[in-house]
């Protein structure tokens, strides 16, 4: 158990409750709530983030805190855990009220010109708004400490994933670049995988009847676990004992609620099995973006996805299924991987998706210099996206209105989609050095995956960096070359290749 | 639309966005939340409801909106809200925290207690605690400007309902003894209708199709209304476009579920038919308890226990249940209006409900006057039971254990219940003169009751009393011969007596 002084206990459990009370709301609007109800609790919401901000920026209580850190023996885990809420509070304590009231504002105009600009298809109506919210956004890097001579993206890019810059995101898509865009041009010459099968219509009660034999599979503990379903699958994390995910039935896209759940459950399953004395805390925080990713992407892509998987899973597919009786595991694993060159991000698969985060990172990149140049912006978007996956949008929507990030002023987020499911890549490398994981599949021991990952990952939280982690666990440093390696070899087998 | 100060309108929106949050954590809690993490977040709302009590009970704001009232005109509404809010803060704020600390104390122990007493069937593990706990309710009232030289029962009955006194409720319940006991003696002796078809065991899914049915049938817009399941059922009313209401399936009760949708149905439609301009101030919240329960009993009653409703649904009915398809509409609604002599008042029939609460009533009178020996309470109680129902318990959890208000401190809460049925068939009398009730139901005009609720009573919230608007409404002050004669016509026909 952390020993914290009570008055910095008792401000961060207040700041945990407005939290609680943010996530319940949320989740529920997403949830259960009727719709006509939800622009007032929309400004509750507001509201009671004006109560918790006014808490949390109490200048008065800044001092103390900063005179409590000085007390704190270096090396301790209380120590990291007052710095990590010093390195918040600085991102904000500076920013002069009405330059912060500027930037809400922008944003939610910059959000709401997002939504109809995609839905009217029309780029010109967004621009002067994306113009607007990055100037912004890089605007507020100013009053950050850690700005002060750096380079901007660097700074945005650790407010994500600790640790991280553009040198070493740099490093890394030059990996993914060299090693996967050359195979993936070579996979578009060969034979396509016909998976029709699972495009068929499935009834959604069928489909929920399979879930509940994954959920099971999963050993799923419901006490501390709520499955409910929305629009856009995600997870919230409540408590140490109260896990939210969701997911979302297609009639015709039998995988995708499957895949979505097993995605979710990874990360539930980091909330849920990190150290229960770092509840509440900064420790449980500040754990970063690219970190979680890595353990949903771990479940997903190396579990969800693998052969032993859908071997142990076979049988009551084919019960509750019987459209599949005719195809072997062999086959059926290999529907599920299929691989193909597409505009979409969110429905791009295991090999494809990280050029579509290549794409986004080398755009990022532009805007944080303040290179780029917003007339031409879809054409650049266009042009990476013919260069690296031979397909050009022929609209804004499939091109660059596709993603919402941008408009919120997120920008240094989405290299963390890819660096997660490479950070995964080399932890599974490990573990299956470790122990037999497909043995622990088929013979239904799910847990000795998920105890190993609590062990290994989940425990730590944000004591450790992942970067930390994967060179403790693994033996050296965090290294793609495991993540490409593993696509390639997985991908060149699945088509044939050499 | 009401004007307040601004300084006014800002502490009410913050309270209110308090209480949103509270309100959708417990419905959370009742109805999603995995149970594992309940107790985090039961301690996160204690965190969240001592941020709500600093702010409500800061002593500036008190001092300010004493200031602001005298300003008000006399006879204007926003004078009335602000007069409610004062008499909420005095129940509060000469209290000295550490008498405060120590109730909340008393409260929690005494919950727990006899939750533990009832489970066991033990009075004896409870006794210390009920002692206790209303030692303390009637401790807090001298903290109350109200209770100076007054009857602690009255300011207790005032709080839930406003204008209550022992003298009204005494007239109420005098009537409801004078008439109702004999008859249900007589009754006692005259063959007992048959209902065993409606304890038949019917699917839930069978069920909530007919659910289906009866909301269609009441025009529920679910834009606004989310209906769910719980242990028991309840409503909460989260905002003028936002009511939730639960309801409880039983294979072996299948009128339970449908009678317990249409009564918090009606406390919703209470809630979202009020006027807009009151949304979050004291004309909203302090509508009083038998004015909510009129409009819930209302609905149950004299709607979803009637022949014509029964009629109108009939055909579905028995589409979902051919089971009864020998079964009249007559025969039907006998069943459903069913009486007997029980020990349980929350199944109790409409015509022996009153009993139920007179029962708790005239203990509540002695328990505040001090006057009670709780060493002799469980048979205070059975004697009472034996006199005007012929039944006697002979366990406590069906006696004195059986109902959890008193453990909560809530004492001058149970009148309410009955005279909120006594408001609704007043209520009822008046619009069946105004247009044919019957025939509404008759020819799928649902909305002809509910805008007649909405325009003579919901409308105004807490702007008018109760007694007010029954007066109002019917030309004549409340009468409690509304009730009692309807209950005695209507039984004395269902039993053939005379």
């Amino acid at each position: 158990m952390l020993k914290f002084e009570p008055f910095y206990q008792e401000y961060e459990r207040t700041l945990d409750a407005f939290s609680l009370a943010f996530s319940t709301i949320y989740f529920e609007q997403m949830t259960i709530a009727p719709k006509k109800g939800i622009p007032y609790s929309n400004e509750m919401l507001s509201r009671l983030s004006k109560q918790a901000f006014i808490i949390e920026n109490d200048p008065e209580t800044i001092k103390k805190i900063k005179e409590y850190a000085k007390t704190l023996p270096e090396g301790s885990l209380e120590k990291k855990e007052v710095d990590y809420r010093l390195e918040a509070l600085a991102q904000s304590e500076n920013i002069p009220s009405d330059v912060y009231a500027n930037y809400v504002k922008v944003k939610a105009d910059s959000e709401l010109a997002w939504h109809e600009a995609k839905e009217a298809d029309n780029y010109e109506h967004f621009k002067p708004h994306l113009q607007a919210i990055m100037k912004e956004t890089l605007h507020l890097l100013e009053y950050d400490p850690k700005f002060n001579g750096n380079n901007a993206y660097d700074v945005l890019l650790d407010r994500y994933e600790k640790g991280m810059t553009q040198e070493k995101y740099d490093a890394f898509f030059n990996n993914v670049k060299e090693k996967l865009v050359p195979l993936i041009h070579e996979i578009q010459n060969k034979p396509q995988i016909n998976d029709d099968l699972l495009h068929e219509t499935y009834a959604v009660d069928r489909q929920e009847k399979f879930m509940n034999v994954i959920c099971d599979f999963m050993k799923v503990d419901f006490g501390k676990v709520y499955l409910s379903t929305t629009e856009h699958p995600f997870t919230d994390f409540f408590s140490s004992n109260d896990a939210r995910i969701t997911t979302h039935y297609y009639p015709d896209q039998f995988l995708s609620a499957i895949l979505s759940t097993v995605h979710e459950y990874g990360h539930a399953l980091y909330g849920l099995q990190m150290d229960p004395a770092f509840e509440g805390t900064m420790l449980t925080q500040a754990v970063g973006s690219a970190a979680h990713e890595s353990q949903s992407r771990f479940l997903e892509n190396h579990v969800g996805r693998s052969h032993a998987f859908w071997q142990a899973n076979y049988n009551q597919l084919v019960n509750l299924f019987p459209e599949f009786k005719d195809v072997s595991v062999d086959e059926l694993v290999n529907m599920i991987n299929k691989t193909e060159c597409a505009l979409i991000r969110t429905e791009a698969d295991e090999l494809t998706y990280p050029l579509h985060i290549m794409v986004r990172y080398e755009i990022e990149k532009e805007i944080a210099k303040g290179n780029v140049d917003y007339d031409k912006l879809p054409e650049l978007w266009a042009d990476k996206y013919e260069e690296y996956l031979g397909v050009r949008p022929t609209n804004y929507k499939e091109g660059v209105l596709q993603d919402m990030h941008w408009s919120t002023g997120y920008l240094g987020y989405f290299p963390t989609y890819a660096l997660g499911s490479a950070y995964a890549a080399q932890l599974y490398a490990t573990m299956e050095k470790q122990f037999d994981v497909k043995e622990a599949l088929l013979t239904n021991h799910f847990e000795k995956i998920t105890n190993w990952l609590k062990d290994n990952v989940h425990h730590y939280a944000a004591s450790k960096s992942m970067a930390e982690i994967v060179e403790e666990v693994s033996g050296e440093p965090f290294n793609p070359d495991y993540y490409t390696d593993y696509l390639i070899k997985k991908y060149k087998k699945l088509y044939n290749l050499d």
